[in-house]
């Protein structure tokens, strides 16, 4: 039996997603056959309604429904500190904390050579731009321990330095609560060069 | 930061889906942002018209366009054979195999007196009825090797048994391609109980 084309078509656009495979897209699937009608209907409105309000901060390229976002037009936050990351999912990470009041740069990717990505493709150059407009004294970097966040650190790094801008970047080293004898080499090795004295 | 309303309500209808987490109805949500806007409402009329189109098979409740389905409209099929599963997601599975050319029945559950699904609760009550109707000479039992299946298949044998019909079970034992030393003690155990002359 083949899948009738209606639910062929509701799998693929499922499978589509990233972290759905196509065992899971099929459960996805039969599951909203089986929701209420109002319900798919709600779900279906939500996607498109999220789609068409939801874009891009001018500013920081963060994702918002206004523009400035909140973060930027946020009068209580410090517009002296920014925080470079690379996704929103990554800020979002970080305003959970609640640690950070600074301003945030959302570079929308990463520089990867592999993947054809260079540094004018993500929001370097706004960055830029930022920096030579606005007050700023400190930029932190917060991008993954990957070798792609390493790359785009780096490059970033050079880059800054004529702006006379202090550049930090977020610690890496032993997750919190974890145990040293488990750590592998690369975040251990890390972690003595990064010592800090107390 | 919350999350924008609009963010926030399509990230808690991903979340309702089986097996999704509140972290990846985030990245899914963050997912559909970055789709281009057609194929966000193509993907929303997927949805729509997936629900709208689908129903179940009045016959053997399979999920199906049509009434009856095109399991049960098939002439081709042995009308002969019944192949009793809970899900449509499980009569998928089998005819994946290409193995079984006969009816199906979809009980659309499994007996679980601890989540209060007796046996009036699922479509046992239109498999007699069939029964009752159709020449049917085997009925194959292919519930889950669970608590609830087992329970199922027990209910089912005795409920079956003054049709005068061949009531069979799928075989539980060792999976293919797997190793003895590996298997637990249930699986181990059955797949002896349920040794074959060779």
């Amino acid at each position: 039996m083949e899948f009738t084309q209606p639910l062929a078509r509701l799998i693929e656009y499922f499978q589509k997603l990233p972290s759905i495979g196509p065992k899971t897209a099929m459960r996805l699937a039969l599951h909203v056959i089986k929701m209420p009608e109002n319900e798919v209907s709600n779900f279906a409105n939500a996607l498109i309604d999220a789609k068409s309000r939801i874009s891009y901060c001018k500013t920081c390229f963060n994702m918002s429904e206004s523009d400035p976002c909140e973060i930027c037009s946020d009068i209580t936050r410090n517009k002296n500190i920014i925080c470079i990351v690379s996704e929103t999912k990554d800020l979002m990470a970080i305003e959970k904390t609640n640690e950070f009041h600074g301003l945030y740069h959302v570079l929308q990717g990463l520089i990867s050579p592999i993947d054809g990505i260079g540094p004018d493709d993500i929001r370097i150059k706004e960055l830029l731009y930022r920096l030579s407009k606005e007050d700023v004294k400190e930029v932190i970097l917060a991008l993954n321990p990957s070798v792609e966040g390493e790359a785009t650190s780096l490059y970033l790094n050079k880059l800054l330095k004529p702006f006379n801008i202090k550049i930090t970047r977020i610690a890496f080293g032993l997750p919190m609560g974890s145990e040293l004898e488990y750590a592998d080499e690369m975040t251990l090795a890390r972690a003595l060069d990064d010592r800090v004295e107390i």
